[in-house]
């Protein structure tokens, strides 16, 4: 089955016919769909499927004779709320397609090759970005997992359990079999363009992390409470806005409220208390530390001048992650030199990469930048020039 | 059965144990259980129940020999998402009550005197206030109401029907059967307070509105793009709530953002769409258009600067009423001179005014002010002050 073919398979699970965008929330049921095509996908390449507990799965070509630590590839079928077709499923395919191409050469590797998939990456149901890899690797335990709830109040393992599978959270033994990990994803920015490149390879993911706000007033009536005799946290949410864009513009850094929730949400009433997240990446970790800080700073001078209270909680923070120099360089020199390039958003990689697994990412070149909307976009010519430079590197990998 | 015993049987129907705040939603289970309730009541009394198309409901004494134009009392059962307990009920529960108190001084009224509840007053679920009694006047087209849908989708009709009743949108005959109507609610400010009155009447409702705000901008990854890449619906809506502030705080107008819709909603998205409700109050007509244009020229200006749109639409604008003057001060007087005082929030009686009812309305006292919200309060003493002076009033007006 040729990358197009598997391609359009995907492409109708989970598409919002008005928007064009998707929503494939992990354990809900176009995510589902998507995982069900991938298992059986690797069933028709006789690949020797494993799941851990957490919902986490590695199809594995293990030839007779292969021997020694997988060479893994992967990525993640969740999405973000209305998002893109690529991100995530993009290495999905690409991954099972560079096996095909590596067969196709007659190529039988000398190390066992997998294909991954993380659940959760994007952190839409439960906030957590990377939900699988973090459980998996140990940096989040099985405690702290279990206490998330996604926005209907349904738990983890309860939504794990409702899509039929038998969730036993924590460390797993999936990651024993990875001796390196190559994440291939759609760019989500424009280096590759600027640089005329279908094809990069990741230098680092900058620093990043989620906050949440909660920014606690009083609730009144929205017609006879005098402006003077309000507390309301409205105003101190949008201050802090205010003050986390003009904070991020004095470097490169960003800092974005996309989401957020208030109560008790009505047109006619003050409201009592508004829950904002604020996703932050910068350059460094000083200045990540710096930006955060400033704007906790700002908006708690603001909750004074209003009369509200702020609390400022952090829900994940992911340190720089550096990914293996001399794997990035093996791998770039081996597709002819093409551009290796940090970026600020966030992977399972990187969290394999800060767990110690030997870890390295493809970047395919998107041509507006666009990303987690529906708008995202990368061409079929780019697209298969990726699938290319990932079966050359797994191949010289696993050869 | 007591006011107390009636206010005893209100005080759980749809109350948060958590916030101890009331989600009564017109057509869902405890907004209806409140109604069975008061139906239960009306049988009790012998109360002969009358219903329109529109989901509204007067419960006649009409006792033999009495004719003419019906004085009818009463209010709503719905609330606003996590609202107070008063307002609202408080007019139903006294209007029953004072009707009892008739009864024991032996009175037998000369006009038919009747209860009246009104549906879905907040506008908490199809977003215009006064739904009912918008409808029953003729104010909303039958037309418009079966435009109208709540946050999950569903329409006025099916909700309607959902909840076991057969509607028929549009103006009401029950209307016919009104001669006055004196609407007792809770105050929702401290005027009595101030006035050291348990009790008083008003004298108008200032001028308001409901405008939906469109903020359009474009979905995007909120690591990879640079704040200067974006287009971000969230900053210009920030920017809106901070200059309707300040717009409202030049006069004793209010302002009030209390409900948005962030689309898609996610973390790590830069929204593609921002969706808020501006309530706006004002003095005068002129000052809320001066007001609410400002604001939206505020906001366009904003756009502007950060590559976004904006769009307003009045959802709902209320002129001021004016209540019959001469009702008011001949009430005002039978009641020993209580204070005649205007407010800002809406209510079915200044819809029914407006359509040429004679129409007035009794406030009791609150000694916080505080509305829409769990802290909404009336001590006793004065709600059976405010049961006190409505049976006078009707005693008055229907001897």
């Amino acid at each position: 089955m040729t990358f197009e073919a598997m391609w359009r398979d995907l492409v109708p699970v989970g598409r919002s016919a008005r928007t064009g965008g998707y929503a494939r929330l992990p354990f809900a049921a176009a995510e589902r769909e998507c995982h069900a095509w991938f298992l059986e996908q690797c069933r028709a390449r006789g690949l020797e499927v494993e799941g851990d507990g957490n919902g986490n799965v590695v199809a594995w070509w293990r030839p007779e004779g292969s021997r020694g630590g997988g060479v893994v590839t992967g990525s993640h079928l969740d999405s973000v709320p209305d998002g893109g077709a690529y991100d995530g499923p993009l290495g999905v395919v690409s991954a099972l397609a560079a096996l095909d191409v590596l067969r196709d050469r007659g190529f039988v590797p000398t190390r066992p090759l997998g294909v991954a998939v993380f659940v959760e990456e994007e952190g839409s149901r439960f906030g957590i970005a990377c939900l699988g890899s973090r459980l998996a690797t140990g940096t989040l335990s099985a405690t702290q997992a279990q206490e998330l709830r996604d926005r209907d109040g349904t738990a983890l393992l309860d939504a794990m359990a409702a899509a039929g599978l038998e969730p036993s959270l924590g460390p797993s033994a999936l990651l024993d079999g990875i001796g390196c990990f190559v994440e291939l994803h759609v760019e989500q920015g424009r280096d590759l363009v600027h640089r005329g490149a279908a094809v990069g390879v990741a230098s680092a993911i900058r620093p990043h992390g989620r906050y949440r706000f909660d920014f606690a007033g009083e609730a009144n009536h929205a017609g006879t409470t005098s402006m003077a005799d309000r507390r309301d946290p409205m105003l101190t949410y949008a201050a802090t806005v205010l003050a986390a864009r003009e904070q991020a513009g004095r470097t490169e850094a960003r800092a974005t409220f996309g989401r957020l929730d208030v109560h008790p949400g009505g047109t006619n009433a003050v409201p009592s208390r508004v829950t904002a997240w604020l996703d932050a990446r910068a350059g460094s970790e000083e200045e990540l530390r710096a930006l955060v800080g400033e704007v906790e700073r700002r908006a708690t001078g603001h909750a004074a001048v209003d009369g509200t209270a702020v609390t400022v909680t952090a829900e994940s923070v992911s340190p720089e992650v550096r990914f293996d120099g001399e794997l990035a360089a093996r791998i770039a020199e081996g597709l002819g030199g093409v551009p290796v390039v940090p970026t600020m958003a966030g992977h399972d990689a990187g969290v394999l990469s800060a767990a110690g697994v030997p870890t390295a990412m493809l970047f395919v070149r998107n041509p507006t930048g666009v990303s987690h909307s529906p708008a995202e976009h990368a061409e079929v010519e780019d697209c298969l020039a990726g699938v290319t430079a990932l079966a050359d590197t797994l191949g010289r990998l696993a050869g």
